[in-house]
């Protein structure tokens, strides 16, 4: 059966759905160590779609010398592989005429979509590596660019998985004393949140920091190495405690991101999604929110590759409407 | 001619040094990245020293899967090198028992022989990855792990070059706004020292973030990345500014623990080394405490490689006290 594919190429994972919602995929591809991208678009390429709608964040990663270079590059790659009629969505939509009108646009694919389907609120999308705050009100109203969105707190970056814990949380207490985090990428947050029961091992997508594995045990010791300490020396409580921290510094850093924007556009409903939705949803209760999980709407799968599937009904409409 | 070898094996660079002071090298050797340890050193071993003196703190890199696997990996490297007698210095001297007393020591051997050589001070060690402060007073006082050095503010993990700069600087101002700095490593302190024009092409001795040069207009575009943008979208200014922060943030937290040690122990002069030497110098004026450079009594090589320099000395005492 004919489908249209939704493509959203980050830096570090790249997502695929079908308008139909059948198709929800993820897949850890991290460009700047040269991650074989072609080769993934091949692949959905196989499924023969009748139409691919693509969005875009990767042109950001370092292995590209500017954004302009980066999304020309992933226009190249994307036209490469597919061989049916192929829409990029940038800021303003399908029609852009320079390739940076689509540098990290996959929030304004997921916007655009629910502001038709579900109306006013702030769009939160928490994602392995960052989250994304949309303020809509009538349309979309964030800023076109990423400075622009860190700015005004509506791109805040922090996320789920590969967030290192140091950014989460400079000093730990432990046993009353404060501990300064070391500055190394020795944990991340996919570390603090394993040990804390929040995700599971295949929960925990990305690389681990050191290469080693996902157990729990695994994932202590990395949490021990921030303190400059084997799991050994500080104990498993200590450890933990650096991750209870870390998960509550994050989730206060996006209530007062939700407040803020709350506050400034007069908003009091939050739609979450992403692999952080759950973590959406608690900072939401703590800032005095109502929220609607996304999974619940389209399912896990789909709020975990949104702007993929968001691009590909979007488009849809679009062909409907011709 | 005879000669007392002095090794500091770091997780990122390893340096050497000899008693005479005619030796003084420090090479990048990142271990996490499986660096070639084991021919640096047999280009050492080939001087053919009358013996060798070790410390180490490259035990902590999370290539091993804990100290104490770290330190006796580390030792077997050494003496797999060298046919001479060799010692390792811990921090209660060259007497040891367990190789964790190995782990993280080289400050100590640099403190006992500044003890020695110019009595009480905060010596103050600041190498491409992070800072030691050391009180002493009669004899070194610092905590003897990382852990107690981190909670007691004598280990800061702060660095000349290595150190990300979103450690540095949470958040930049720019044009009025504030800017949070994105969680990945897309630039370095080295960058903003580069930019600023406090370090030259030839001292970014670590490698780029993204493995391109280290011009400075390869430097300004990783800065701009920092905050998700191209050099082109934020100017120059703005990423001279970034730069600017980040050195202010990072003097600022040396003269703090400058604050806190000098007050704790009554020490009012501090001895200055390492890549960041001058950096050090900034924060003690800032202080209020007086500052000997050691690069003024010991030569710019040797205050870049002390440790390494300080354990050859100490050596050489014991050997010629027998």
């Amino acid at each position: 059966m004919a489908m249209i594919l939704g493509l959203d190429i980050g830096g570090a994972n790249t997502k695929a759905a079908s308008s139909d919602g059948t198709l929800a995929q993820s897949i850890y591809l991290p460009l700047w160590q040269g991650a074989p991208l072609g080769e993934a678009l091949q692949s959905w390429a196989e499924l023969d779609p009748e139409a691919v709608a693509v969005v875009m964040t990767g042109e950001l990663a370092d292995c590209f010398p500017s954004k302009l270079a980066g999304a020309q590059s992933l226009i190249s790659e994307v036209k490469k592989a597919f061989s049916c009629p192929i829409s990029f969505w940038g800021t303003e939509g399908f029609r852009w005429a320079d390739p940076r009108d689509l540098a990290g646009a996959n929030w304004s694919a997921s916007a655009t979509f629910l502001c038709r389907e579900m109306g006013d609120g702030i769009f939160a999308d928490m994602g392995s590596t960052t989250t994304d705050l949309i303020p809509i009100a009538g349309r979309p109203l964030a800023g076109k660019t990423d400075y622009q969105r860190l700015a005004r707190g509506e791109l805040v970056y922090t996320g789920m998985l590969r967030t290192t814990l140091v950014s989460l949380l400079p000093a730990a207490t432990i046993r009353g004393e404060s501990i300064p985090l070391s500055a190394e990428l020795f944990a991340i947050a996919a570390d603090a949140y394993l040990a804390l029961g929040d995700i599971s091992e295949d929960g925990y997508s990305c690389a681990t920091p050191d290469g080693r594995g996902r157990s729990r045990k695994e994932a202590l010791s990395r949490l021990a190495r921030s303190v400059c300490s084997d799991l050994e020396e500080i104990g498993e409580e200590a450890a933990l405690a650096i991750a209870a921290q870390a998960r509550e510094h994050q989730l206060r850093r996006i209530v007062s991101a939700l407040h803020r924007l709350s506050a400034k556009h007069g908003l009091a409903g939050v739609m979450a999604a992403g692999v952080g939705e759950m973590v959406v949803a608690r900072a939401a209760a703590l800032a005095g929110l109502s929220c609607r999980r996304l999974s619940q709407v389209y399912g896990r799968e789909i709020s975990n590759v949104l702007p993929a599937y968001a691009v590909a009904r979007l488009l849809e409409s679009q062909r409907e409407s011709r």
